[in-house]
């Protein structure tokens, strides 16, 4: 496996090598299983009056399933009260359904079954930002993604150890067909990757098409059995799905795949500006959809999403990092986690247009209270800019470099022998320095995490090596890492085969742009 | 009061307005009061575990109190093992001696009363960066700290609602003598603004000189009952106080001010690699000095310091913004609540040269430390840079901004009828928008956090302003608050007396530059 990571290892020796040690680059990381506890940020009593407000929403305003009668009957059958496309449940209908069936975990399989993650309970994942239709990068600028920023951001994902999933639209290939570019990603995934990854789901037959490859990849009969392909399906906030949405959400359980159901709210647009009322709102969403997993295919793996965002007194314009959805973070980790089902939550957030010190401090903040909150799928893991829109190179490398350090913030605390080193304070006392105890020298390599981006030499160090920031050395290290990618090893066969699926599905029709 | 936070919404109209209303520019804000919990990482064992190592600590290996007689006569009259310099203590003597008279709480009084700050229990105070010899700005780079960059900080941290403090040293004050430059920088605090502040420490009579310049600005008898100063005292970790800093810790406590005592540990270097012993050293040092304190007065106000850095397995240099210290303050948190004394801990930490997206997150990172650890008095706020060698003006306005997010954060999440919203859900229901609903309009203005220096514009809107980032914007608002600064009001027989002080005591003595 090619990783540049370990590029300057070998090319530039000593110091780099201990630095290419520390962060273990060869390793195979597939998730983490985390060893603290979550930041409970509500008491019994506050967790209980929102629960209530979901059940009122539910039952008082309920949700429209619009252009979708298959799933208008699910519901009927399940007892909900369905008038029109309006869907409106009794108190405990939902969580009962989610209850009965959805999985508390369960295995998202990879390609390399080394690379499988656990999804739910104590296991978390870091998967790659999302949708973007804009790449950026310090010497081209601005632009609009095409596919081979593509295949650079799945080789980018592959190629970190701290990030454990492929992700799914990585950034638009705006450059393919809209109705046939899930194809090329799909295959890019699998071809470029050997980590698990996400599907199409902006029509039924492209999260069909999706599954079908994966069906390609993996077998069809282990694909019906098992989790190796997620579709991102978004509630259209306020209190709605559309019938693409919901009809792409019932192909992934149908066949068995995960459904991560994220209602989408920027407050005072698709939601209330006030944090309990939002997150009330998106629990209402999201509970309906993995409800529906459910009941198009009973114990179909599941994971409930939440995404919510406050908004500029200035401009009206989407604000991220901020103090509002951090706490609103906390509180959804505690309200689902009495659901018991996954929880896909936050990531590296920012409004910022560049990668720069707002963007790096936004996204500490959104990232940390998704870890603290107990999220299950960090989706936006690494690359987010500019609210979404555009998937930055470097702030990719910078952002899986945090989830590094969210790798030992998670491992937390340990108080052991070792750890309470008292031998080490009986031999070296008072007023001596612990540079060359017994205890140093046992403990010293693996004792600190180590970043790859931050420069933590001298600031004649720093000048001499030419003043760089964080933005410019990421950007040199995202060069390296792409300059030394190689592939994983895939079976001919299995290639062919995707190939010939695809060739056949584009032949089929003809190209939309919109 | 002049307050250039307010400048631009008096010369730029609207837009400007809304915002200035947002960030509440002309607010006295005197502290928070925090409205949620603190992230509790060890359970009961790990934490009785620490404290059994900090018992043992004190008593097999001691603590050496160098060139301070005295001190060692409290000691052995508070019934410690005195041998040479050295003391040991029984387990459960200096956590007595704490708990018989250090405050869980006090005031500490500013010379405008509505700026006096509690500190401890449910109450902290941010304070802006102590102790660099460097300063930088992006126009004139780095250079040493000289008196004018002193008052300019000074001035920032005054014009700036979200620093509730005035700081110590906010820079080496270089062009002066060091055995004077405590009487300017006192006298520059007093003068420049109005809020608390902090004292020399750096010899016993610099410290009886900066209480004694409280007692002109105070009144002598006020400040025999009342905390007006703080000194700053570094433990010489691992495991000494030297006299210097004993006498000074003494001089403050004899005054009844405040001394905050504050252990100083490296990883590898100061202390053991690991988390928990470095912790238990930290804890065992600062217990040390905090029960000192109550020898030499019973009943002065203290605070609990920790600064817990790891290191570069590179280069040997401390690191910051790391999990590992992240960590380490959460633990510091629980065990100086069990002590029921105030808690100094962690601030906007960072080893970056620049004030670049390094900087930013890993001070975001060890800023919500010590906002979810429960510290109460936060030094180091703002402007910290190079791993405390550099006070940056950039960096102190982003960093005052991140401290404007943390007040937000502390108030925590409101669940009540108006926080719920139900009725704008049965107002707008699915499918529609919240801009103009009722509950929108109602709470727009208050509803979200509005950052001074984050661009939440569109792509389009920053392009066209210049493509600043955030540390050239910070710039920029670092300008225009030092141009609109106006002192706030002093007694002129107060000034008049502070002056005649200081001429006497530069008079009576010639200058050391070392």
């Amino acid at each position: 496996m090619a990783d540049l990571e370990t590029a300057p290892a070998r090319s530039r020796g000593g110091r780099q090598s201990r630095q290419a040690r520390g962060a273990k680059p060869h390793a195979i990381i597939a998730g983490i299983d985390r060893q603290i506890p979550t930041f409970d940020l509500l008491g019994e009593e506050g967790l209980v009056r929102i629960e209530a407000a979901i059940d009122t929403i539910l039952k008082e305003v309920g949700i429209d399933f619009r252009g979708d009668d298959r799933c208008l009957e699910l519901w009927r059958d399940a007892g909900a009260d369905v008038e029109g496309e309006r869907v409106r449940f009794e108190p405990g209908l939902v969580r009962s359904i989610i209850a009965r069936s959805a999985p508390k975990r369960f295995t998202h399989h990879a390609r390399n079954p080394a690379r499988s993650v656990e999804i739910g309970e104590t296991h978390l994942v870091f998967s790659p930002a999302y949708g973007s239709p804009f790449v950026h990068d310090l010497e081209n600028g601005r632009r609009y993604g095409a596919i081979e920023d593509f295949r650079n951001f799945v080789k980018l994902a592959y190629m970190s150890p701290w990030l454990h999933h492929s992700g799914g639209t990585v950034c638009e290939p705006t450059d393919l067909p809209v109705n046939k570019r899930h194809l090329d990603m799909v295959y890019s995934h699998i071809k470029y990757s050997d980590k698990p990854f996400m599907g199409g789901v902006t029509a039924e037959e492209r999260a069909e098409d999706s599954i079908a490859l994966a069906r390609i990849a993996f077998g069809a009969d282990f694909v019906d059995q098992n989790c190796v392909i997620m579709g991102n399906i978004n509630a259209n906030s306020p209190l709605v799905y559309d019938g693409t949405m919901s009809r792409a959400l019932r192909a992934y359980a149908r066949a068995n795949q995960c459904a991560v159901v994220v209602p989408f709210i920027l407050g005072g647009a698709m939601g209330p500006v006030t944090n309990a009322g939002a997150i009330a709102q998106s629990m209402a969403e999201a509970m309906v959809g993995v409800a529906l997993t459910q009941l198009e295919r009973l114990g179909a793996p599941v994971v409930l999403g939440n995404f919510l965002s406050s908004t500029s007194l200035r401009s009206g314009s989407p604000t991220f990092g901020t103090p509002e959805p951090a706490l609103g973070s906390l509180v959804v980790g505690q309200l689902t986690r009495r659901l018991g089902v996954p929880l896909r939550c936050s990531g590296a957030f920012t409004a910022s247009k560049a990668a720069d010190a707002q963007a790096m401090q936004e996204s500490a903040v959104s990232m940390l209270a998704a870890i603290q909150c107990g999220a299950h799928f960090i989706l936006h893991s690494a690359g987010w800019l500019e609210g979404g829109l555009v998937m930055s190179y470097e702030k990719f490398v910078m952002d899986a470099d945090f989830c590094a350090a969210m790798h030992t913030y998670l491992r937390g605390l340990p108080v052991d022998d070792n750890a309470l080193a008292l031998d080490a304070f009986r031999e070296v006392g008072p007023g001596k320095h612990f540079f060359g105890c017994q205890h140093t020298l046992k403990n010293y390599e693996t004792a600190f995490w180590d970043s790859a981006i931050a420069d933590n030499n001298s600031f004649e160090q720093w000048r001499d090596a030419g003043e760089k920031t964080a933005t410019q050395r990421a950007h040199e290290k995202c060069k390296a890492m792409l300059r030394g990618y190689e592939a994983p090893p895939l079976d001919p066969a299995v290639d062919e085969a995707l190939q010939d699926f695809i060739a056949r599905k584009k032949a089929a029709v003809g190209d939309m742009w919109h």
